[in-house]
């Protein structure tokens, strides 16, 4: 498996960090004032089960104040945590104040990718005890200036990302459609612009416009059998709709 | 009651919007290119029944893309929609890609603040209905970058912020006391740099702390009598542990 | 064929200009105090011949300043501009020292974009004139921080961009299969973090490689008649090499 | 008492410096090329008397540059510098260049700190030697962009620093009360927004609003005694008009 | 006289105030949702004597938050007022919110701007009565990130700016000549970089020094009866020792 | 020669090069999560002649990836490189995926600059053969964004920069003379603003208009001998139309 966390250019990551702790300390941090700057050492402990996702945010706080932190054995992102609870899964050392002022914002970033991780596995583990042939894959319905957090919870949980923004696929929806006059007006606008390295995807409420694209993109017959009842609608309803191509 | 929307800085406002913005378009948006700019309306309909909230950043989102938004009578923060569904809230018109470009992230920040009013005030209700006097209230646990839609939130549904963040309130907690020494001093260093402006707050553990923190402050005896049992444990087990003093 | 200027998010058009205006101007306009606000009306011309591209950088610089374009009928982006010279192309009307102001920066986005699509252009008709089937595109060679007007100006000019960036599409290079041991591991890394979204690219130094990178994808063997030598290895070698697939 | 260096957010301090040095060199520094790289160390010195304050600053400076600082045993904030001059405060110790680049601006911050700390602290003393049993309090009356620097000069002269900024307090003037319609309502109007985590401050112009302002907050009978003339009305002639409560 | 407003690039004026706001206005504007949106009109006055300077500044902050300004007759930078206190200067008409946002914010920009304008004014004039030569300068002992407003407040009061960062002018003193072996040394590295577009300015504490830098400059001997004492010491002592050259 | 490095101010580069990294890897890289971590060393190889420039640029892109640049002897700035082709310059070692992240972005700062010095040397070159006495020297006309590099790269090539941006030189053109009503009153406007630290430029298209320039600057006339044709009026014809003076 690739190792996720080499997913993140190094300063961007150190960028959101100090983007989300001016968020924190607007001003005075007057707790760390009176805690001052001797040196501890913390424990992070996972209090429930689940997978753990998210380990480079949580560093990335914690290098952005100059702590350090001692990752046990088995604590990688999207491990499934077992064991009688709670785990202990890091020591995070440093002056108490910084240990302090990183801990929450910390936890809030490794909880949400955790949590992201443990839903999105859980339907994953669904559809393959089904049989489904199918992809559980995330929508851009994301938090607002969180993005990279989710869809990595999305990837620890072995779920796909699904598009990352409206420059890294394109999606031709109804109104695209819509408004260009036809499936194959649309595509052809898209393709001028999205070229060969940025993949189309088009919306299809029928057969018609299903056939439709796959001769737009392939010059070849669709077959409409493909067409059999989606056996988990109720996960990810658009997949019944959709007809992929490169 | 005070209008929500005046507690936003317009300014702030559309830097958020922005960096929402440039997380989804990184680049390119192809599907931009595709439809063009004729003028179109959209119409932002609520498919279930709750708090609406967020209409700010809602509004902020096509403000900076120049598009118009015409809000129905009745569609307010803090409103509780009823009727049946689904519910026409607003109007948005403007370029179709304009719209297309920020109908997503609109609906991400309207629909998650929305569900945290909504979230807020069943609680705020429940506590209400049993007749509970303590206060419903937020923490710090928001989603980092995200708090101010979520507090707005928290608002919109009658719940209280608590503290915004690090320097609008000081919370002693046990790692402050220890650290420290005592609560005497722990609270003696807190009034140095937080002044008569800002208030403090101590996590007692025990009628013995909570003493003390009463004599630190009020230099009166405390009543311990108001230990008793909280009803709601489960809401936010803090309040139990907490006296809190300005 | 798409309308270009639909590419670009008005928003982070605006913090671009902002960038750049602060670079020329980083505290005083000493030339903007000597002339004044006086309302003044200015010609945009071609001087020589070529593609036209990169409008909407133009008008954003002086959108910027509140000053008024008005862009002659047939200056639109991707034109081949004919004719006498010099050709009008747009009338700008505002203060006079904001016309200064953006003249110089405007000039420099329009003439680069310009100049792009000018040779990209030059280079597809190449290509189409001896029935050359490749595709011309660019790279990510291009001015660090000024990518998006470069990529514009190549789709003004009938290019592929090719891959904007690192995050929307996969490159698996020489190293990328030395590193992970094989193409196919390569590959299968890759996938598990690109998804079905990305595209991947596996660049091939041999007939041996093709048939692997076939094999990974398709399941299907691959005819390596199609390693016919290239008619214009000088214009990008790379096509030679690569084997793409979605 | 409090170290008031733990109130400073590290990634918000160095944030603070880039900003300021990119004022200062907004493209070449041309004095650094002509001195080189060779290392060379630079001693503080206190060429006057008074409170010494805003050592995070100058040294974030220097550490932005990596220079080191050796600090003088002695030379904290808060500080009253006595004896002999000029007092040695600290030697600075790194590439020459980055020494003068750094040196203005250091000095800049530390002076203007200094400075402040001295003044609050001589004010602070005539009340304590007169007995005057009020608090010198400082305004949001800032340099733009400058107050971190400002407020910290304050609690370094052992003044207090009032509300931070519009966030971290409500303060609510005669504008808040008569667009409110009284001071009841403006108060109800505050309490909805604000919570029990920010104090409420209502400013009154006569014995009657102190009363109402007594009654909405504490149900209690104001005494009126309190209203005796203020001893130091050239300090702070704003304590007289206001009712503080929690 | 140039219009000094037009020393401004508009869009940095307006980050600047954004970066002022987001300082007063961390997250919530309590305030704002208590007095609402009705609309209300203020009168700017000046209740002391003085150059008036930073009209842009304060017009700036008010175009942020949409409300209108309507200046006086008479009300222009670099005006001296004269006539019975208070002097009206301008209404300021919006949202009373808005009003009460922007007010305290642009009030201190006004008034250090136009403190900085009445001290130098006053300085320029002592210097004119008493027949000095002399030019009467700023220094960049200014308040870090707040130069531009100190810088404009100068040249409001008549006064010069002398370079305003690092990379407008060079300026060798001590330091710069001793790391080079000597003044020739220095100059001639200056002259590599700076080219003929930024000026050199060498300080000089000797006559030998300053006939050398009249040597290397101009090829030509220098006047030793320049070193006349300067009349106003007190005012900026470095003209003694500087010998200033292009 | 003066030190090229020394020119650039270290937090400024840092912050240049995190916008560039951003604009390669707005979301994720997914190359780098296939490479993963393992330590490797890149050698970086001149693959043609001519002068050596940017290496601040480059060593500053693998400082914000933690990796570590060991320079050959001889690769400095400005250096003519010879010898048999390629030349290597310097090894970069570190994590194989911040190798791959950063590679292409400092190729492209390097090569860009490096082709300017290039250039910018042959040109010098032409002029000093020629016995040409005039200065060769850039403009404005750079690219948005990136114009630090390129004005490096000239001075590396020993040509000059010619003035920065708008800050830090005044240029007098037709317009604002025009817009002024003469030379004499343009000039005037431009010293109450620019002091004595900035140089003012007028271009002349007559002789008549040098001599006024002469006079307006020196009070002394001005010998239109020094009007004769300009040897290389290719290389910048606007030296002959320029007076400069301090």
């Amino acid at each position: 498996m690739a190792e996720l966390a080499g997913l993140l250019e190094p300063s961007a990551l150190s960028a959101q960090v100090r983007g989300w702790l001016k968020e924190d300390v607007p001003s005075f941090d007057y707790g760390g004032a009176v805690v001052g700057d001797g040196i501890e050492t913390a424990v992070l402990y996972a209090k429930s089960k689940g997978i753990l996702a998210g380990k480079p945010f949580f560093q990335a706080v914690f290098d952005e104040l100059n702590c350090e932190i001692e990752w046990r054995a088995g604590a990688s992102d999207g491990q499934d945590l077992v064991g009688p609870l709670p785990i202990p899964l890091a020591e995070v050392k440093g002056p108490v104040r910084k240990i302090l002022l990183g801990e929450r914002l910390a936890l809030n970033a490794l909880a949400r990718c955790s949590g992201i991780a443990t839903r999105s596995s859980g339907l994953v583990n669904i559809a393959k005890q089904t049989g489904w042939k199918g992809i559980i894959a995330g929508t851009r319905k994301t938090t607002p200036g969180f993005r990279l957090v989710e869809k990595y919870g999305l990837l620890a949980g072995n779920a796909d990302t699904h598009r990352m923004d409206l420059s890294s696929m394109v999606m031709l929806k109804d109104n695209h459609i819509v408004s260009c006059g036809s499936i194959r007006k649309a595509v052809e606008k898209a393709k001028t612009v999205a070229g060969f390295a940025v993949k189309i995807e088009v919306e299809c409420s029928s057969v018609e416009d299903a056939k439709e694209v796959s001769f737009v993109f392939h010059r070849a017959e669709f077959a409409p059998t493909s067409f059999k009842p989606d056996p988990f609608p109720f996960v990810h309803g658009r997949q019944l709709r959709q007809v992929r191509t490169s």
